[in-house]
């Protein structure tokens, strides 16, 4: 299946699109995609009315905005450094075991809403990512039993302030949790739809542009890897995110570094996926 | 007014400790101490409430395990190095701006409950700090309208391992987040309260020895300081903490440094907040 949310922002209804794309209303069933929902069997249960109920929800106008496709999760854990060449063009060394940090949720926004840059920010920056979504709750678990406590996967544009993250002493957190830094979605792959998530293509474009276009098969610790390692220090609850690291090609990289400026476009996608795009605007009060 | 919550783990109610130190149940108010509560006048309402209702709630037996007291946040915001005399035993220089980083809120538990030391972990360290709680969404706030923003104050032990924390490669965040590494209160007391926030006194037992014994007006960044710098970087919702660091005394700065074991009791307060105790336990699957 492929979850979606669709409506106003903070009045988002809980959808599916279909195999051939449509969009269709299920508030019917009755819940939204929450930590609830992954937790408690609510994929089984829906795949299981949707049998029945299918065809009496009611169609979604493709025009409608796109929300994320789950409510705000208890956190966002992102890996970092995790393709070899994006740690080279970082000038960091390639980490012997996952670097891991958070994105505060309150940055979370749909897949098409615009990026705000954030006041007096000059290096603004995109990573394309995978999103990996926790179906159940996980401690200390192995990476044979990882994927047990796996959802489905989603695409994640990972904005980072460059300055803030890196400049301001500390943590990098500063520059990664700006409010409209972490646009998720244009849907949730249920896992059964993406055989081989350490196996597909992932690109970005920066005004038509590609910028970034690589493979997650370049992943220096892949999904089970993350999941259980992550697992190891912290309690994975039932719909976070863990966002498994961008590859080559960010604004950082370039030589001069290129950031984003107002009226800028940048589209993304991940093979299995979808895409979304973000118009970047400045901040007005 | 003093917030608790009190019941066994995931079923604590909201309740209230009044100025004679007795608990009582305000579940008949209807609502908990959560985002929508702190972010739609829930205190004045409750407040309010109390006037005509307070006598017919029922006394919470003071054996009741105390819950931590709000629901579970959208993230807890730590400063680090925010009192020169830590920066010190800690080998890192006093920071020029406040230094940020996360603690997943998947660590929160109530202020009594065990400490469970982390599988492998040699080196838990313990952190009496002051947190903040946030009443009004925060975004771009001046120092001077910082205290709008605010709805109290708790008491937070920031538990930290510090070789997954400092030798593991990467940010701080994989030390910080372990299960039961944030205990929470005993209350959040309402922001009229507490006089000055600024220059109250804080400390931490080890056994029976105290270990940390200063005051928040050795603070390299005061309260209306760190609410209007992170507010630059990110929105603060309601009910967000930000944790404000720790003074001088934390484990890693003994010589030999001190960790935590197995049988240890942490016993901690701050001057108008109350106290709290935690017994360290092995983890045990």
């Amino acid at each position: 299946m492929k979850l979606i949310r669709f409506g106003t922002t903070g009045n988002e209804k809980p959808g599916i699109q279909l195999a051939d794309d449509t969009w269709i209303d299920i508030s019917a069933f009755g819940t939204d995609y929450d930590e609830d929902f992954f937790g408690n069997g609510g994929l089984d249960k829906l795949e299981q009315w949707l049998k029945t109920n299918q065809d009496k929800c009611p169609k979604v106008d493709k025009k409608t905005r796109l929300g994320p496709p789950l409510t705000r999760p208890s956190k966002i854990v992102c890996v970092g450094l995790n393709y070899a060449q994006h740690a080279a063009e970082s000038g960091m060394a390639v980490p012997k075991q996952p670097v891991l940090f958070f994105k505060a949720t309150s940055a979370i926004v749909g897949p098409n809403d615009d990026l705000i840059l954030p006041k007096g920010s000059e290096k603004t920056d995109w990573e394309v990512e995978l999103g990996i979504v926790i179906g159940k709750k996980a401690s200390y678990v192995s990476e044979t039993d990882a994927v047990d406590h796996i959802a489905g996967y989603v695409l994640h544009n990972d904005y980072s302030e460059r300055e803030f993250q890196l400049e301001k002493e500390g943590q990098w957190c500063k520059g990664k949790s700006c409010d409209t830094f972490a646009p998720i979605g244009p849907f949730i792959a249920t896992k059964d739809e993406v055989t081989d998530p350490n196996n597909v293509d992932l690109w970005l474009k920066l005004n038509g542009e590609t910028v970034q276009n690589s493979n997650t098969s370049d992943f220096i610790f892949n999904v089970q890897e993350v999941v259980s390692y992550i697992s190891q220090y912290m309690t994975l609850l039932p719909g976070d995110i863990i966002s498994t690291g961008t590859p080559f090609g960010v604004g950082l990289g370039f030589n001069p570094p290129k950031y984003l400026k107002p009226g800028d476009v940048v589209e993304l996608g991940i093979e299995g996926l979808g895409t979304s795009k973000q118009q970047v605007k400045a901040y007005q009060k």
